[in-house]
């Protein structure tokens, strides 16, 4: 896998735009919406990109149809991979589906039965495996033999990261004179592809990536290739990430996951840093087990 | 009371019109929202107008604010009135305050704090009474005798209903063609402004009230001199309510409270009466204790 990182070439503003092309009729052009309440609350102007309300319930959805629709009609013929349990496998699955392709997903054994369904009732074809990250690549490699099918990673490939930057691309279409963009950090790609589109349409525009305290995501992502350009990342408090992801639901009533409330999270604890400004922020998705609630 | 209700004037469309024109500039434009996901769970086409994305999370501001603007200048210097635990405390608390009255609102001493706060937050005085019919129409009426502050009813109010209309105004105005319109029975405001405002923009199309089976709103209030004309009543069991507002969650990803999902609830238990139509929900409101959820 580590081969595959090395040779990635670099997206560029351009093949965003060749994604988003391609991509539309498939995907939702999700909302961008916006809150008084929370603008007074917070003393900036927030534009929410709500890919909470994108297929599969996800920004992942983009990349993946991008990584699906780039395929050759030979490629195609001999399907699609990946090991994930969250949210891309579901992309990825529902992408393949929409477009006759057949995916194979590993996921560990241990995956939620939630999630397990969710995949298999996009027609995927799913292989269990030990849950370990060893486990996990050697179950994708013998597919891969098997089969011939394309590897489609997360975030380490350079369709899926032209995919995830298509949602700033609506944004910035959409909301202009943006000061500051804010992404969660997640894989990487979604990060990736923010910053490589909103840098290339206004280098003078922020990039804040917003991470969890206790992740350290943005750092394995910065040191394995993934390409994230002039961001600067944030950190909050798991505590503060709840508060807000509660305060989206009470006041907005739509649902975000609590990596998207992490981008109002390093607002709420560095308003001097935010304010007065107009932010565009990346609510990646929506996909909460609503019987295990953190408040 | 009763003699309030008695010498009430039926509404008409262009009486809902008005409002509408007297309140845009107050409120939201909620949006309609579909689902393809729903609409091929349900069989028939979905068109769910978005109250819960209205000011104080419900369309009980749509009212209030009609009321509060129908006021002349002089009974605005007395202020309003009205006793409620809920959601049109705060409805016409915020009217008010938006446009300079004042609001007393009279809350049983049982009322949870969450919405005692959400009352004060809005800038109301709170009067807490015994939590009786009795001892609420008591205190209102000695605030009435003391301040001469005009009551705002809930629901048997000749403005409050006009401006409930204006949802389904707005819905019609957006979704051509709809066979069905289906609203939650709520006090009777809401239900009387929608079936007037449908019946009077197309006399075919049917308006069905959707009501939980265990409670008996309907019956009270179609006996209680609440105009409803023409609507057919349909009841839901409280798991199917209690599934579909999961469902509309967790695929829609926006919130919604019970009764909301009673107009969903209905059409799940009577698939054969709704398939293949075109149907518009009021969804009512989004307005939920998360601490308290019944999933």
């Amino acid at each position: 896998m580590q081969q595959y990182k090395i040779v990635m070439t670099l997206p560029t503003l351009a093949d965003i735009r060749t994604a988003h092309v391609r991509i539309k009729p498939f995907i939702h052009r999700t909302p961008v919406m916006t809150s008084r309440l929370l603008n007074e609350h917070f003393n900036c102007e927030l534009f929410f990109k709500c890919e909470n309300f994108q297929k599969v319930g996800a920004f992942k959805f983009r990349g993946a149809t991008n990584a699906v629709l780039s395929l050759s009609a030979e490629e195609k013929s001999r399907g699609v991979v990946t090991h994930s349990s969250g949210n891309h496998a579901a992309a990825l699955a529902l992408a393949a589906r929409m477009n006759g392709v057949k995916a194979n997903i590993v996921m560990p054994e241990n995956a939620p039965v939630v999630k397990k369904n969710a995949v298999a009732g996009y027609g995927a074809e799913i292989t269990f495996c030990k849950p370990t990250q060893q486990a996990r690549e050697e179950n994708t490699r013998m597919i891969i033999e098997r089969t011939g099918a394309t590897l489609v990673h997360p975030y380490d490939n350079f369709n899926v990261i032209c995919g995830q930057g298509t949602a700033a691309l609506e944004l910035l279409e959409e909301v202009k004179n943006l000061d500051i963009v804010v992404a969660p950090v997640g894989g990487g790609g979604l990060l990736s592809g923010t910053s490589t589109c909103v840098k290339g349409i206004n280098k003078n525009i922020r990039v804040v990536a917003a991470e969890p305290l206790n992740a350290n995501d943005a750092y394995i992502s910065f040191t394995t290739g993934t390409i994230t350009p002039s961001v600067e990342i944030i950190t909050a408090k798991e505590e503060t990430i709840i508060e807000c992801m509660l305060l989206v639901w009470e006041r907005m009533k739509i649902i975000i996951e609590p990596s998207s409330a992490t981008v109002l999270a390093i607002i709420k604890e560095n308003r001097d840093r935010f304010s007065g400004k107009k932010i565009g922020l990346i609510i990646s998705g929506g996909n909460v087990d609503f019987r295990k609630l953190p408040f």
